[in-house]
């Protein structure tokens, strides 16, 4: 039996997320049933995370064991030439047994993209939220600071996050504007549900004034989600990358 | 009467073109539309000019002539909120009387964008063309350099292109990378049918090595559509600016 890992991108526009449902079109059953046609056998994907209906993928990762004898490049061609156009498969490579994707994983990056022009872009509105009212991105950076590190983050998880522990160490949370556009840039080992979502339309309302910056600290010991701002919409998020520890490298960092 | 200038983004994805037809849903057509029903009498509306089926504008520029009264700001923001999500309205601005989006534009900046990692990409297929194989930019950056000046183009035009002048003066033709994405960014005074598709198309050709740098120079004086390469597809190709000369400030550079 062979285990193999796929690097995914999606735009997640027309999807109903990562995850397998019965009524909806989700990455993964795509790319299951692609992978099925290929090997002549059920497939089961395991994707290194949820996303979320609407939300994008730059380099998902996911794993699935195979008898399939089709070389790694065979793979991705004939994935590709199956796959629809709002997915595709980046990299197909042999991993070690009993690897997954899930339990692997040591890291996530996500994007949240803010489109700041008064009137909206039809060239940036699949993968950013429109926010028309000028933002201080002093301020935003100066609240994203106050996330870094180890903390609860109970008043930034969806009201139904099935997570028992809700902490999590926050390694990056950078603000920086390119153009029109405004990126929030989030790098932690894991996170809760909505989580970046949240944490992007909290961090929008610092940005218009509406909050302090220094009403992040209050929110984070609350640890009471309807303190918090809204949850931004999906389609402005985008995962960026998610990290493995090399296994032939050091051990990863305890962070 | 009053005359306005307009400045128009489009995802031009799903448009037939620029121009209104009968049978095709096009950019004119809809903005008109929109502003005959806002201004409550039919308008008729002067692009600076066509834009193929497919291809997309950051900053197309037209012009009109009105009866009524709204402020150009109401003009903005009632036309942002009745068009439909591939067309935006960038800007809205008072233009002295009888200016001509067409007639009066000095000059146009396009850029074609290729895609250059082997598995094609959801995230960047609806405006840039995938072209896997690799591509030698010195080579490609060498052929554009003859392209510049004043030169007779009709190798590079459209069978069907109906200028009686082939002369055109290409001011700009730069090769560059950004990741994956590589831009081929061309500016003129003005350019025939498909000319940006049909030089992107020759010059990817020369970056994967089937034709020689040096070609560049006897395809131009040969002026026969049938030896240059094959025309690039719509979906790569932005309009990026189109220039007017200041009212108030010095003429207009010659070239």
């Amino acid at each position: 039996m062979r285990t193999l890992r796929l690097v995914l991108e999606y735009d997640g526009t027309d999807f109903g997320g990562w995850q397998r449902q019965l009524n909806a079109r989700t990455v993964q059953a795509v790319v299951e049933d692609a992978l099925a046609e290929m090997t002549g056998g059920p497939v089961t994907l395991r994707g290194s995370g949820r996303t979320d209906a609407g939300v994008h993928a730059r380099a998902q990762v996911a794993s699935f064991t195979t008898e399939a004898r089709i070389p790694v490049d065979g793979f991705r061609r004939g994935l590709n030439a199956a796959l629809p156009p709002d997915v595709a498969v980046v990299e197909v490579a042999e991993a070690p047994e009993g690897f997954d994707a899930r339990r692997a994983a040591r890291g996530k990056h996500y994007c949240y993209r803010l489109y700041t022009r008064e009137s909206r872009s039809p060239l940036a509105c699949r993968t950013a939220w429109h926010v028309w009212r000028p933002l201080d991105l002093a301020a935003m950076q100066a609240a994203a600071g106050a996330l870094l590190g180890e903390h609860d983050f109970s008043a930034f998880r969806a009201a139904d996050c099935e997570r028992p522990n809700p902490v999590r160490v926050l390694r990056r949370a950078d603000i920086s504007r390119e153009g029109d556009l405004v990126r929030l840039d989030f790098e932690a080992t894991a996170f809760l549900k909505n989580m970046v979502r949240i944490l992007a339309g909290t961090l929008v309302e610092v940005g218009q004034g509406r909050r302090d910056p220094a009403e992040m600290a209050v929110l984070l010991a609350g640890r009471d989600r309807t303190r918090a701002g809204r949850t931004a919409p999906p389609h402005g998020l985008t995962l960026e990358a998610v990290s493995y520890q090399d296994p032939h490298g050091p051990p990863a960092p305890g962070v």
